[in-house]
């Protein structure tokens, strides 16, 4: 019998083979248990181990049904148990008692696939030798024992809610979709740079920044500088893209907003390229490139979880992702985007508003957002070059429009449901231009940049006029948040419900 | 001509082409350039398109020769410019200015690649029909335009050292050992979780913690709890493992540790798996593999690289990554490692010894783990079962020994240079043992676990007990201090040199 105690003495039985203390690593011990989802692909006839949590039992006066799950896949193993007199003895001969196979307990069985019988789909359920029950559940105090429960309560219950179909369906998507992304771009020759978390760089906005405390009993700071949460890998990126043309983050980033909504975290993960020697159109392509690889891995590899969410929370779910991985995305001007906004609600004849009219130089709301990608175009659409007024410093004006406008060469990619998935843009690499536009902005000190003034200014950005200053190079990013694909591709409504941990005002449990 | 304005001329002609406004993604752009790593790879008559930095400039009479890297591999591509009379005018015909083309400057360039005519190995130059200087690098003010500089002064200049061959190699061996990791836990079915930085969870000392500061002007805490950033994602993984059965972390973890030495970061990068129904054989078989398929990524895609670190820095680095790779790692108890260490010391008349003299109990040093990995095995070993009361409170305690003694079903991976590489263990999955042993600690509250206690306890761990409560499952993991394997990969001696932005008492610049 294997199990707890099998582990055990396997490891004796290698160690007594070896005169010399010096032995090589058993590589045999990972192939003793299958997945879940490897066992349910084998032939009627094969015999397997298998190990996970009681999700059911169906309990019959001569034969009983066990199904179990072990997160590899959302499906359940049914492991029957045999029809003999006493079943109870039975039971005991294989190893376990019956009382104790409990929803939420964990077992551990082998024995022999058979195909289910009278079924209409080709089924296996496991016949087993050896049945042990590793760790018991009392169902009076497991907060899961009852089958379903709302995403509030299991909000509450976060150590737990993984046990869930639910939430096993997300963290294998999300970890389908993160995986995804890294092909694309290692694909693409970008090299993946872990940017760090903390920083002294407070360039987009002190109030929302998180920071250090200072150490304990001293009023001194660890880093001798005022130390923040990174709200942006992109600076660190440009610093790496200009020097190696191709790379991205993939990292947590923090807000300190006090949000309380579906939309907000105070942690969350984004992914950022940067790119050298490149422009918009680059931008667009590798955007589109890299949520295309990513859906289209999550479709690849984990089609039985987003069955599961299209039967469950989105019924068009399935047909939207499709539709993102065969097509390529729409493209819009903002100017264009708010020329169709304006006809819309003028042609429209009151079947079509807004709460804030579409007017040339506001920044678009997700009303507008989510009516251009779901109305308008059906799917994901680019918007380019918006107004400079509304945009960050770092991009890249545009010459003055026709209308002698001034827009920057950025891009927001738009899709249903979400709104905003991607933003970014190319980065201005003019020297005079971008120190200017910083200076005024305050974020270089005042007057000459001799080095005492930039000491006194804190945080320190010289080091990013250094890469337009020595070998500048036009390039440009974007950055996805991360949530929001997992979002946009679970059909799930609430931002807290696709990441492990969610951390907002209140709640930092665990 | 392309280049900066060719972008933007691209770009309009494709906007005119439609008269609706939607129009579809370009995908052809991202096309247009090559990687000067493909450039070198293409055939004598290929036409192609490159940009890149300036490494160096030999400007003879009738031709000169300017070195460009992009990045992209660790060699440059050889432009040779034209052999005419007035060859300041012939490079003008090309777009560029003579005096521009300077070390550190950035070009874009296309032509035909031609074999270098007369060499030895088959090597191709470019020449060049278009030239164009994208950003001027004046070499009186550039920090880099000397050919060598010392591993410290580019410490200095951090926001520049990427453009260098040492710290772009490191990049691209860094990024090649981060994705072998991945693809060793995606084949072997492990699932990525992005566990929080954030936690309010302080079981692992709380003076080496980094706290979150209060808010801003209040005496508040954004989280209503002492917030910390992580040391370990280990507990969450094991949260997820005892849902999902295997699960592993890669991110960064936290020290506030008032350590200035060569082996120590405030923040660094970790992965750690965590698997259920698995004991200590699982734990040191996926070591081993995971390190072996990091390291045989790293030669497959890097060998330039680590062929420049052996010729530069390491002689023998190149040899002992092969050896990783090709052989399983060898293994030892504590009780076996103490033996061989009394012996080497007592056989060896005086030509072996220790600052810290060999016995049961203590907890290996740094001079045991390289001497048992460096002189004894000639390669990595694992050393396994270590005496309880060195290890930590999670760690699952085998059976006494033949002489009583208590060890623990635990892990480390000694590897030659660096000594601890991977720590892990069993994890202690029966609940009273486990309880007994936090309370011990002071790692819970006093007395009976009812809410007001768990409450006033602000570390709250009940939620780890938990995971024993309800289906308890025997597991294991480790965890690999990211940074330690890319010195063992690169045959760096700094842990600061291989991290993009280090960060230590002290330090926290960009």
């Amino acid at each position: 019998m294997l199990g707890r105690r099998g582990l055990g003495a396997a490891q004796c039985a290698w160690r007594g083979s070896w005169a010399d203390p010096v032995r090589a690593v058993s590589t045999k011990a990972l192939s003793r248990r299958s997945t879940i989802r490897d066992a349910r692909l084998l032939d009627s006839g094969s015999r397997v181990a298998v190990g996970g949590w009681v999700k059911s039992v169906r309990k019959h006066k001569s034969v009983s049904f066990v199904n179990v799950n072990d997160g590899s896949c959302l499906g359940e193993l049914q492991i029957t148990l045999p029809a003999e007199e006493t079943q109870e003895a039975a039971v005991q001969s294989l190893g376990a008692k019956l009382s104790d196979i409990t929803v939420g307990s964990s077992v551990y069985a082998e024995g022999e696939l058979r195909e289910v019988p009278g079924g209409k789909h080709k089924r296996l359920e496991l016949h087993p030798s050896t049945l042990e029950v590793l760790g018991e559940c009392d169902i009076q105090k497991y907060p899961l024992q009852k089958k379903y429960h709302s995403l509030e309560f299991l909000r509450e219950n976060l150590h737990l809610r993984a046990r869930t179909n639910t939430f096993g369906a997300v963290t294998r998507v999300r970890n389908a979709l993160s995986q995804g992304l890294h092909s694309y771009f290692q694909k693409n020759d970008f090299l993946h740079l872990h940017s760090p978390i903390l920083t002294s760089n407070d360039c987009e906005g002190a109030g929302e920044m998180f920071r250090i405390a200072k150490m304990d009993g001293k009023d001194e700071e660890f880093f001798g500088t005022p130390t923040y949460l990174t709200v942006s890998g992109q600076l660190h990126g440009e610093m790496y893209a200009c020097a190696l043309s191709k790379v991205y983050t993939f990292g947590p980033t923090f807000r300190a907003e006090n949000s309380n909504t579906t939309r907000h975290l105070a942690e969350f993960w984004m992914v950022e390229p940067e790119m050298a020697f490149a422009g918009l159109e680059e931008c667009v392509a590798s955007a589109q490139g890299a949520v295309q690889s990513s859906v289209a891995h999550a479709l690849d590899t984990c089609s039985e979880d987003i069955a599961f969410f299209n039967k469950n929370y989105d019924k068009q779910i399935a047909e939207r992702l499709e539709r993102v991985v065969e097509k390529d995305f729409a493209r819009l001007t903002y100017t264009e985007a708010i020329g169709v906004l304006q006809k819309a609600v003028a042609e429209s004849k009151g079947k079509v508003s807004f709460e804030k009219k579409p007017e040339w130089g506001m920044d678009l709301q997700t009303e507008h957002e989510r009516f251009l990608a779901e109305k308008y175009v059906g799917g994901p659409v680019f918007v380019t070059d918006y107004p400079a007024d509304i945009k960050a410093f770092y991009m890249r004006k545009n010459a003055p429009d026709e209308q002698d406008r001034e827009t920057v060469a950025g891009m927001d990619l738009l899709v249903p449901k979400i709104g905003e998935l991607v933003g970014g843009s190319v980065r201005e690499e003019r020297f005079e231009v971008l120190e200017k536009k910083m200076r005024h902005l305050g974020l270089l000190p005042e007057g000459d940049l001799d080095e005492d003034s930039i000491a006194a200014s804190g945080g320190d950005l010289d080091w990013y006029l250094d890469l337009r200053r020595f070998g500048s190079v036009p390039h440009a990013g974007w950055g996805l948040g991360f949530e929001r694909l997992v979002l946009f591709a679970t059909g799930m409504d609430n931002i807290r419900d696709v990441i492990p941990l969610p951390r907002f005002p209140g709640q930092c449990k665990h």
